[in-house]
Formats: C-alpha cells, structure tokens, sequence
C-alpha cells in the first residue's frame, strides 16, 4: 500500500508510537522557530529547563509581533530574547528582517524535514514540502531541549489540485475555496495534502500561502510535495543545495479526498466574522471600502506584492482608501527597493510600514469605526483588526489592489484589465539581520532582563494533602480569553506573568485575583467545555501563580486541560455533572493522599465544610501522571 | 536705516500696529498646516466658529502624528480631518505622505510668505524665506476663519555664518551649537535671522533643519534669506515659479547678534535631557549606543537621508544597535526606492518604518529600558521616547549613521571615512496623497465624528471676583509634555478632552487630576520659562477642563501664554519673583474686581490665608484683555 508524503516525513523522524490514527507519536524536531509574543515565555522555560546544548538541528528566534515598541516593554523582550538565543545557540533575528514564516522559508525551510513553531501559522513551511507544525510555547521549549514532540496521530486529507487558475484568481482564493468546502473544523486532527496536476502551476510561495492558511481549518498541518518548482525557489534564495524531491506514492491512501479545479476558480473573499465565512467577490458585490491591507505570512512575498506593484503602476488610490502595505521581508523589501516596485506602490499613494506581521495582529492600522477593510491576511475574527465595529473580508492582493484604487470592492475578472505574469527573481544571500550565537554560550553570555521581564511561575512536586478555598464557580463554555484576557492593553505584558495575573478573569468576576492571593491556595469550579478557544498557554500560568491547585469541571477543552497539567494543576471531571451545583464560592475542599490517588487515576475530593466526598474522572496519561506529580512538565524534565 | 528680512515681510503683511518691539501687531496669514494631533482641535474650533469660507491663500490638513493606528481612535480622527477639510476648502493630506513641515517646504512654500501652523516646528519654512510661525490650534483656526494673527513684535537676532562646514559636519552641528550658546530660552520673543557668507554653502533642507530646531530656543521663528539656493530647490520641485528673491538690507541693524565660523565646528550632541545640553561628540566619547532613530521633521530630507544611506552602503549595522528609519516625505521614499539608496540601507539591516512623525514624538521606537539612544530628531526631554529611563542624545545624520555600524557614539572626522557629496535631486509632482476639495463645501459636505471625538472644553465670561486653591507649585522650565504629556498611550485621545485630564500633569504629580476636581477652581505656582516645548494647546485645554483659573509664575514660554489666553486662563508673571517661595499647596488665593484689575493691566493676587497681596505683571494686549473678559478667544470671536 502506497504513502502518503506526511506519513513519509513523519515515519523518518518517528522516535516512540505507531503511525495510526487514535494512538499518539513522539517524533523528531529538527527545527524550532519562535516569535516575539510567544517567544519570550519559551525562553524563560528553557532557562528553567536548565540544559547546556539545544538538540535541534537549528531554532531561529524571530522578532515580528510587537515591533510598534509603544513603550519600553516591546524593546526590553527582544533584548531578553536576543541574550536568551546567544546562550542556547539559537538565531536571533532583528526586528526589522521580517515575518518569521517568510523569513522561514526563505532562508531555512528544508523539504522533508519537521519543524515546531510557538505560532499557530508555522504550516507555512508545508509549501516547502516540510512537516511544519504550531504547538504551545512550552511544547517548542521542550523540543528544544530534547528534540522531540508528542502528539496523537493525524488523518490526512488528499487536496487534488486540477486545471489551472485564470487571471486574477490565485492561491489565496485555493484556500478560501477549500476553508468554504471543508470549514474552519475541517481540519481537526488531520493533515492536508496537496496532489495533482496543479500544485505544478503553483510557486513554492503560492503554496505556503496554502499551508499556511490551512491552520484556519484547524489542521495539524498542511504539506504540498517538492518538486522542480521547489528546487528553484530554493535556487531563488541560493539555497539549491537544501533541494530534495518528495511526493506521496502514486497508490497512496487517504483519509479523505476533496477536488478541486483550479480553472474553475473565481475570484472569492471571507465575508465578517469568519475565514471559513466564504463567497465570490462578485456576489457579494461593490461595496465601498475604507481601507485595504496587504502582507501578513499569508500574502506578502515577492511575488504577491509585485503582483500589486503592476495593478498600482500609474494608478492613484482613491482618495476614500487607506491603502497599507507591509512587505513580508527585508529582502523582498530591498529587491523591490531596486526594481522600482516600491516606488510604484508609493507613487500610486500607498503606505508603507514595516516588515513585521503589524495589523494582522491587531498592531497598528485599525480602520476606522464602522469601516469596511479589505485584508490578504489569514483571519477575521470580530475586533482583531482593534476596531471592534469593522467589518474585515478577507481576500488575495490582486483582488486587494484593485479594490484600492477603484474605491469598492472589485472582481479583477470583470474589471477586464490585464494582469502580467511576474518572474521569479533571485536574492542575494543577505544576513545582516541576523545575530548568530557563535562563541557565546550559557557561561559567557548575559541574560537580559528588563523589569518587565519576570521569572515563569513554577509549580512544587505534589504535596500529599492538597487543600484550596473555591475562588470562583464558573459557568459553561469558559475561554481562554475569558481566563487570561489578550487584548493590545495586555499584549506587551506576556513576559510578566505576577502583572498579567491581576487580569486574570476579569471580564468574569473583579475580585478574582485578589481572592486568589487572599485564600493562597485555590480551586476552581468550572462548568462544560472548560477552557475552549485560543492554546494560550498563559491561561494555565495565571492561574498558578495565583496558587490554583485544581480544577473541577463537567468537561475541560483539549489543549488547555494539557495546559494546566503542563503546569501541575489538576484538571478534574466531575463523575456526576449534578455535583456541580452543590459547591459555592469559599468552601474549604481537600484531597487527601493526593500523590497516591493521582497515581491511582482516581481522585477523591472533600468539600470540608459539608463532609462530602465527590468522585472525579481523571483519564491521567502514564506521562501526565509524571508531570503532576513533579508539579509540572519542566520539573519534570528536570528530572 | 536698513531693514531686516523678518520685518520686511512682516511689513508686507502688516494689518495692524506698528513694527516696534514692545507692542502687538496683526498680520495677513497667506497660509495655514495642522498636523492631525493638534488638528482635530483645530477644526472642531474652525467649525464652532461657523463661518462660511476660509480666508487663507492656501490651507493644509497633514497627517503625520497619529498613523500607527492602535484602535479605532486615530483612523477616526483622519476621517474627521478629513471630512471637515473637504467642507471648508482646506486641502487634506493622506497619512502616508509624510510629515508636514517636509511636506509643506517641498510643495507649498513660497519665500516672502507667513505661515501659521499648529505644530511647535512650522519655522521650518523659515529655510524658505517664509515667516513661518508655530502657534496655538486656536490661532490656527482664527486664521483661517480671519485670515490674521496677532504677536508680539519680535526683536531679531542676527546670526552671522562665516566659512563652510567640513565633512561629517552639517546643518544639525550648526543649529546645536547656536542652542549651545543662546540656550532654550535664548530666542524668546525673537526672530532668529541667518545671514553672511556661510549661507551660501547650505541648501534650502541644511537651512530648513536650522530654522525647524531653531524652536528649541524658544524663537517666535528664524528665517534664511531666498537666493539662488532656494530658486534650485524650488525648480528641483518644479517650482520655480514661485522663487523670488529676498534678503535684509546690507545695513539692516539687529537688536543681538551671534557669529558663528562653520569651518571651526565639529560634529556635536545633545546630551540628556535638554536640546541646549550641547557637547562635541569627541568629549563626550565612544560611549555605547543601542538605538539609533533617523528621521523627524529636523532631518529626514534626501539629502540627509542619501547621506546616511551612502554611509550604510555594505556596512552592517551593530548587532546590539536597533537602527530605526522614517524618510520625511513619500516623494523622497520614492526617489530612494527608485535610486536604489532604500535598498542599501536595508541590506545593512536598517529597519524602515512609515514617513511619519513616528519615534520622534513618542510614537512607536521605544527604546529598551536604560538605553542610550541616538536620534537625530530636535527634543530630548526626559521620558519623550517613551522610555522613562533611556538617554537621549540629539546628533546629525552622518553621526548617527556612522555610529550605527560602529555600535558606539562616533565622531565621523575622527574615523577617517570619507563622505561622498549629495547632488539634489529633481522630483517629479505628484499628489496622489492630496485630497482636492474642489466641488465640496460647507452644504454638501457631512462632517464624520467617531465616538472619541468629544466637543471641547469652553470657557465663560471673567467673573468679577476669581478664587482658587493652589493645586500645583511647580519648578522651572515646566514643558507642555509635562503638563499634558503627549506618549503613544495618549496621543489618540488628543480629541477627547475630558479623557486626556485625567494625565494632566501626570508624570509631576499624580494627584493633580483628581485635586483639580476636588477644589473646582485652580490655580497653578509656577517657576521660570512655564510651558517651554511644544506649541500644544492641549497644554491649555486640559487645564480649562480641570478648572484652572489662573498660572502665576516667575516667566512664560510665548506659545503657551498665548494658548491660556486664548483658553480665558490668565498667566501672571511675579512682579517679584523670590514671591515664588512664599506660597504652598491648598492655599486659597483671589483675585478681586478681577474685570477691571485685568482692564486696568495691574492685577493683584491676594492669598486669603496669610493675607498677602502680590503685584503681578500681565502685559496684556488689548485683544488679550477682550479674550480674558470673554472667556476665551473663540467667546470672543462669536461676539
């Protein structure tokens, strides 16, 4: 029976498991990458880690998210992450250089092999034909220190590419297509991979605009074959020799299988609030437009902004447009700064800001109240853009472009105008913003800690009687962003977890930190789905440096119950879901012979105030047993 | 007896008084520029005032504060901006196109000409030939609506350039050593006139770097002569029509002079946290640096910028320095996108950010905490980076360029480099950033108010009787960033007055606020030079809001005391300044028959707690007496 290619990749790097679907793998990482807002608690875990040498074959250290630098907090994390990269032997790219899944594939992205990123659009390498997979900041810290990653087996979906796109139709609107058809949890717990004759007419960049916006499908990750047109990218960047083909087996077997004609493609845009909120640009029709935002990793390489380059050349934007356009690269910004292609853009009365993932995060350029903003970036969620009224539609840089001038929102197909084709150019090797860590190490280098910069909260090995006081009685459904709120306020505090802390559930109860620090120890009742949305690893480490030491809820989400594990907090399922109602708001509990009833896998906890018992569900893992017991996945390690 | 070339375009434009230092005059205001952080101010006062047409030959709305845009607040404003230009014939200029005083020096200045901006540097345009002042929003918009302005008549310096420069020496050395000997307060109530053979070796941007900073000394402006310099720059503009020539008499006599030998200076620095904390970069060392910022309004021209990018071509920036640049216009963006001069700065590792005011005034580019950082902007306050700790030093682009790569404070003469000569450059018009209001006017034009957009503040007639509680005894040399500080966190508020208050005097003393509020009416003790810096009017605003009655102080920097007139908030001067001493905070002070002490001139301050009377000098001018009595010019003006 034939391959697929992800099963290919990841059976080369598999360390422990069996490649199928319901069980989990640990496998090899040869590469890590980290960005600025995720990236600083990475570092401050695997300084906890205490290791002397990296097992990755190379981690690069990006600097992209918070480069608006409003503030001295912004600056003080690169520093941080500059000294904390020049100990470990990890690249440090400068603030300036770029997005670090463009900067990523440019320089670094290697067919075949595996890369972990503290970001959740790291898929972008898949165009490269790697298996390039997003996980939370401590995963990426641990696979740094041991090279390795766990994580349950995929599916994979076969993505067969037909036909060939028309004019004005790109890669962006494959995904938009494919976001419509399989939607924004048609990804979950698998792998999607692109075959057929088309993936031939499409640029490894086409491509990564592809992988990358699959993790809008909720997918572990995207992964396109390496071919010819690989090899010419990586020739592009002067890099030929990291040049291997990889593709599926003819007879291989998918999970499941989705077609797709490309010649039969128009052009499409996520309407409000959703990526997955699909229709075509002509039927949703013109509608006026205030701004236009082109770049984020989705849709900022050379070849994307040159195609907006040509539509802008000896146009002017309308005068009811703000036109903002970040390049996706230092080097596509300089090769565009000698061909005259930015000028182009500039002439036209197009902004341009800094290379960095800026209002695609939220970081710079909120439209105005009520406006409708065209964007090439990857989400659209309702108030990401800052503006919480603006309506964002997601859409290509052709369809962008043109919209900017003519002031609506326009189908380039229609429009009639002519679109050149755009050769791929080659870069000259340029590594002036990068800080390579030779000759320093743990013992000559310095960490530099700015006062914003506080030490990751760290959990004790198990006691063997745990009491807490009940410091809140949560309802359903509760979100990370309900338990650690993230907005542009907060966002240059993910390095100060003892300040981020007194935001903790603020939107839900007030008092809630102050009851925290008040009973030391506390618990926290929570109701169905505990712990839904966004990975936000730092929705566990509030929680403990506020003393939580455990949470008993109806159901817990996925990745936040490994969250809290992951910091020795326990995550506790109600065996009768009625229990839920008989608890209230500062009764005393305790678990007796806790580390021997964690190793049982069945918890008892008393309520000391009523004298009753009540049983819980644990469905502790051999490894999750270890971790809590150690209080936490670094002591852990540690050991 | 010889006239200078201030009073002979001031003569020009003479409506009323007579040109005799000591009394007031009324000019003709040809044009008027707003930027968007004091502009939206401006227009919402232009709107109160309910007029029909503007009276002004030319008037411009620049937006080149506000552009980072992080929420809705900022694109809210432009739109109002822009909305309210549209209505009353003002010309409106995109965010993007670059920072006004650049802006307005290459496409609308004219030798012989007044301008009136509401931006502390409008002397800019004094490189020009143009009287170019900096005022009050309100002024502003008064000239507009009246197409005058009323000031004090100005004494004039004569400063004297004999020589040329060497190489790594240039215009910033220049006006840094003129701060070095006439200090921050040294042009005040002055115009600052060049002249001599020296001005024939500095182009029309040298001299406009000269004239921007020359606000640092407190001038009402300074002023170059128009020859052959200034025809090339205008025709290199495709401007040449509008050259003419103008200089002072041969026997023109000045009420001080200064000479100064180009050929003697050497590259200098403002050290922290004053502009006229000047040294030579030799004495003060090869101290090490790690941001260094180039651009602002003082020196972000081609030809500072082809300079610096001459410097950087195949040198790689330090790695422990962040060098951060904003370019002064898109048309010079452009050029250096065309020439290939852009791209050498980002192969060296430069990071680009949008042709705005930007790090200048607080606004992104806060350095990390303790930093030393180099920029060649015109302030160096403490805390006006955003970064309450760092060191700011104030240098020339060619120092701050070739102190980039070297990592530390370098003096370019002593490293032996060579510096290649800059030819100017012909621009190509192009206004494809410029919103025309033709067609548009008062009737078929909605103004856009977003919901940060508050009315602002008015007062009311002067009662006869004025009490108030001392809720401030400041010290010398208090700015407008101390009394309304203006950082990234406040900037987009600069339309929401009752919002803003809150910070008034924040980084002096915190309660000042809230002790306002408390005691209703205030008055502030202040020391010598209050309200140097900035021309905001905010500064006057947010005062009125708080209920500030009066400021009694030892001397006033001019804009400021013109602004609290214009708010209806009286400033008095200490007929004996060591009176200063005697008062504290929370004393009750009055001021009797307060309508005729101000009619008569003469107005005495009575502490009600100890019972002492105090003489203070007012200098009020007539039209200072009909606002005072008013409540503020704009009650005034209604009337």
């Amino acid at each position: 029976m034939g391959k697929t290619l992800a099963y290919k990749i990841l059976e080369n790097h598999l360390v422990e498991g069996t490649l199928t679907p319901g069980g989990e793998i640990t496998i090899k990482i040869d590469q890590t990458l980290t960005q600025d807002s995720t990236g600083t608690m990475v570092y401050l875990q695997l300084e906890a880690m205490n290791i002397e040498k990296i097992k990755t074959e190379l981690s690069v250290a990006y600097i992209d998210h918070n480069t608006l630098q409003t503030g001295f907090e912004n600056a003080d994390d690169h520093a941080f992450i500059k000294s904390v990269a020049k100990r470990h032997g990890v690249l440090f790219s400068k603030p300036g250089n770029g997005i670090c899944h463009q900067l990523h594939l440019e320089n670094y992205g290697i067919p075949g092999k595996t890369l972990l990123g503290s970001d959740s659009h790291t898929p972008t390498g898949g165009g490269l034909g790697m298996i390039a997979i997003g996980a939370g900041g401590l995963d990426v810290a641990v696979a740094m220190a041991k090279g390795t990653y766990s994580l349950p087996v995929p599916k994979v979906i076969k993505v067969e590419l037909t036909g060939k796109l028309r004019p004005w139709v790109s890669a962006k609107d494959i995904i938009l297509y494919v976001l419509q058809q399989l939607t924004v949890k048609g990804g979950v717990g698998k792998i999607v991979e692109y075959t057929g004759e088309g993936v031939k007419s499409l640029s490894v960049t086409d491509r990564a605009t592809i992988t990358n916006m699959g993790a809008e499908l909720g997918a572990t990750t995207s992964l396109f074959p390496s071919d010819e047109n690989t090899k010419s990218y990586l020739a592009s960047q002067g890099r030929e020799k990291d040049y291997v083909e990889l593709s599926a087996d003819a007879d291989a077997v998918y999970d499941e299988e989705l077609k797709v004609d490309l010649s039969s493609l128009t052009p499409l845009a996520a309407k409000p609030h959703s990526p997955d909120n699909v229709d075509s640009v002509k039927n949703i029709g013109e509608i006026k437009i205030n701004q236009v935002a082109i770049g984020s990793c989705t849709n900022s390489s050379y070849t994307d902004l040159m195609k907006v380059s040509e539509i802008l050349k000896g146009q002017k934007i309308h005068p009811d447009v703000s036109l903002v356009i970040s390049p996706g690269s230092s080097k596509i910004m300089s090769k565009m700064a000698e061909n005259g292609a930015l000028a182009n853009m500039i002439n036209a009365g197009a902004r341009i800001i800094e290379n960095a993932c800026g209002p695609c995060i939220g970081m710079g350029q909120s439209p105005e109240s009520g406006a409708v903003s065209l964007r090439t970036f990857n989400r659209n969620f309702k108030g990401r853009s800052g503006t919480l009224d603006a309506d964002v539609y997601l859409v290509s840089p052709e369809t962008a472009a043109i919209s900017a001038i003519k002031g609506v929102l326009t189908d380039g197909m229609i429009s009639g105008c002519n679109l050149p084709s755009i050769p791929e150019e080659n870069f000259i090797p340029n590594d002036n913003f990068i800080v390579y860590p030779k000759g320093t190490n743990k013992n000559n280098t310095e960490v530099s800690m700015g006062p914003n910069i506080k030490p990751f909260p760290q959990n004790k090995n198990l006691p063997d009687e745990l009491t807490a006081t009940i410091v809140l009685h949560a309802g359903n459904n509760i979100t990370t962003d309900d338990i650690m709120p993230s907005d542009s306020r907060l966002l240059p505090y993910r390095s100060n977890i003892p300040y981020l802390a007194n935001f903790c559930f603020e939107k839900i109860d007030k008092d809630f930190s102050t009851r925290c620090k008040e009973a030391k120890e506390g618990a926290i009742i929570g109701g169905e789905n505990y712990g839904q949305g966004s990975s936000r690893e730092h929705a566990a480490l509030a929680p403990l440096y506020l003393g939580i030491k455990f949470v008993l809820a109806k159901s817990f989400a996925r990745i936040h119950r490994s969250n809290l594990i992951n910091s020795g907090i326990l995550p506790l399922v109600f065996e009768n879901p009625d229990d839920y109602d008989t608890f209230s708001l500062g009764q005393k509990l305790i678990i007796e012979n806790a580390r021997q009833q964690v190793k049982n896998k069945i918890v008892i906890v008393k309520n000391i105030e009523t004298g009753k018992e009540y049983r819980t569900i644990t469905n502790f893992s051999d490894l999750d047993i270890e971790m809590i017991l150690a209080g936490g996945k670094i002591n852990s390690i540690k050991k």
